[in-house]
């Protein structure tokens, strides 16, 4: 029988745990608050609850523990991947270079690996879901959430590049002195696509136009409450408010000339749209698709299909037990502890 | 003793071969005319002048034909790498979907690969050039002639993408809405830092400005020939010319901004500038650092090496041999005639 793999997600808010098949399909989850209170997230009180989860998801998923061959930890913040350490974490502020590898494996008596968030959620979407039965070795994905993540996997791999930064889309500078952005650079994606900055995009736009008050049906949300979310931006530029479907349209367009950024550079088969923004399903896989089609070279078709992610906030737990099942397939788990 | 191999750069203008050792020292080489007229580039012509300037190459280096493991070719133009097809090239207008592979493979009796200039290139300076025992994993080589060429290997081996378009850098759009390219995009980054591109651009700024003509030395030579040349600004700009600097400053910075995308998208132990404009040499570094440390983020220190080209015009021939000699290596040559 083939084996299954544990895949951990450790969020700021909760630890997800699931158990997959060798196909990546979910046997079952688990998902328990991360901590209630800052003096609650100190590491060795997180990775208790990291492995009780563990030990409860296996518990109830009827598989013996013994048929579980490796465990995928995902983990935000910056971490040293090859050495299993989380080096400091903005949503854990108490972490600082953590051996979490070492220990979850330890406490678990299962080999492990550690990967990023956004590289686990490619994975699992790469292995389970968009990707799934395509016979796919490449494909890029596009985290859209307050801010924009990337992640690459080539030859059937994550590509993590040589200090664990690799895909970090977000930060692509794609307009050259440009607005600044809380990384230190000017003119980063994510300034230009996430929900969340371009939602403030046009907020200022807005408070800053008597007219466009006056003629969008934002105008009367933002009278109410002084603001407007960027969920509120789609569901007006979809029931076909002007102002609101600009406002759309250009976080498209930036979306779009970054997939052909990705495709200029990676050339995959596939890029992946998940995250807050992809809820909006066809709505904005039309409008990319129409972009890209109008900005692209005239040299070559594009081959590359771009899609809607299909896992939702399960690519994560499906894709750290991923990474686990290609580490295991490739005889490269470290050892228990180290 | 370990094998040696060849390599062959099919030129618009020289095919050059080359034999090389298994560390990638070149030991001989030679060079002869593509064609002299339209008529002699038909495709049987130009591939006996390769298999004739092999044998030569080989033959003068001393090393017995036996001791040659496999050839390296690279070609421009648009290519199937995989099947060992020139699909279309701009220099040699009588190609169309031409065997080169198979028809090389065949006159010299010797198994071999296809591989486009750019990538060959990179290739041969992680080699044996600027990566030289740096024991590299990776590098990216961003190639500075007319237009602006990359490559890309990681792993060790040369990233082609799914349709063999990867490491296109200089059709990445960094200025969105920004100057038409004669690929159909708006904003590539050849537009904004090629010799001729930057050079056309100071040209137009000159001609329209009768101060700069006046207050800068280029106006001399503008007025003289009616233009001037990349080549003119990097002198007058050395000099201390304040507009030919200024133009200098601005291509470098557009080469620095590329640089950071390059690292946020990849994360490479090594950046490589190769073609024209890096002979330039420390003026070009200098300037290319100075702007990527201005415009790079704050999160982390850069832990990318970004260095000059070292094999200069040998650099094709012979990554054309180290791409060879990875094939060999991993057993993936294709058989002689396919």
């Amino acid at each position: 029988m083939p084996p299954f793999y544990l895949g951990l997600d450790l969020g700021g808010t909760n630890v997800k745990a699931g158990v997959t098949d060798d196909t990546g399909r979910l046997i079952t989850k688990v998902s328990v608050p991360t901590g209630s209170k800052p003096s609650d997230l100190a590491p060795g009180l997180v990775i208790d609850r990291m492995i009780a989860a563990a030990n409860q998801v296996i518990g109830t998923s009827g598989i013996a523990r013994s048929d579980v061959a490796a465990m995928g930890i995902l983990a935000p913040g910056q971490a040293s991947l090859s050495k299993g350490v989380i080096i400091r974490s903005a949503n854990l502020p108490l972490w600082k270079n953590v051996h979490l590898r070492a220990k979850v494996a330890r406490g678990l008596n299962l080999p492990g690996v550690l990967e990023n968030d956004a590289n686990a959620a490619a994975y699992g979407e790469y292995w389970a879901g968009a990707g799934k039965n395509k016979k796919l070795d490449n494909l890029f994905m596009f985290t859209l959430g307050t801010g924009v993540g990337g992640g690459l996997v080539y030859e059937g791999r994550v590509v993590r590049g040589s200090s664990d930064f690799a895909a970090e889309i977000g930060h692509m500078i794609i307009v050259p002195g440009g607005e600044p952005c809380g990384c230190g650079q000017h003119g980063c994606l994510e300034r230009y696509c996430s929900g969340r900055y371009a939602g403030e995009r046009a907020v200022k736009r807005l408070a800053a136009s008597p007219k466009i008050r006056r003629t969008s049906s934002l105008g009367k949300i933002f009278k109410e409450k002084g603001t407007f979310t960027a969920a509120d931006i789609t569901q007006h530029a979809r029931a076909g408010d002007k102002f609101a479907r600009e406002s759309w349209e250009e976080a498209c367009r930036y979306l779009a000339l970054a997939c052909i950024n990705v495709c200029h550079f990676i050339d995959p088969q596939m890029i992946v749209l998940a995250g807050g923004m992809s809820l909006a399903g066809k709505f904005l896989l039309d409008s990319v698709l129409k972009h890209f089609d109008r900005e692209w070279w005239k040299m070559t078709r594009p081959t590359t299909k771009i899609s809607l992610a299909r896992l939702g906030n399960d690519a994560g737990v499906i894709g750290a037990a991923g990474v686990a099942k290609d580490a295991f397939d490739r005889k490269a788990l470290p050892q228990i502890g180290r």
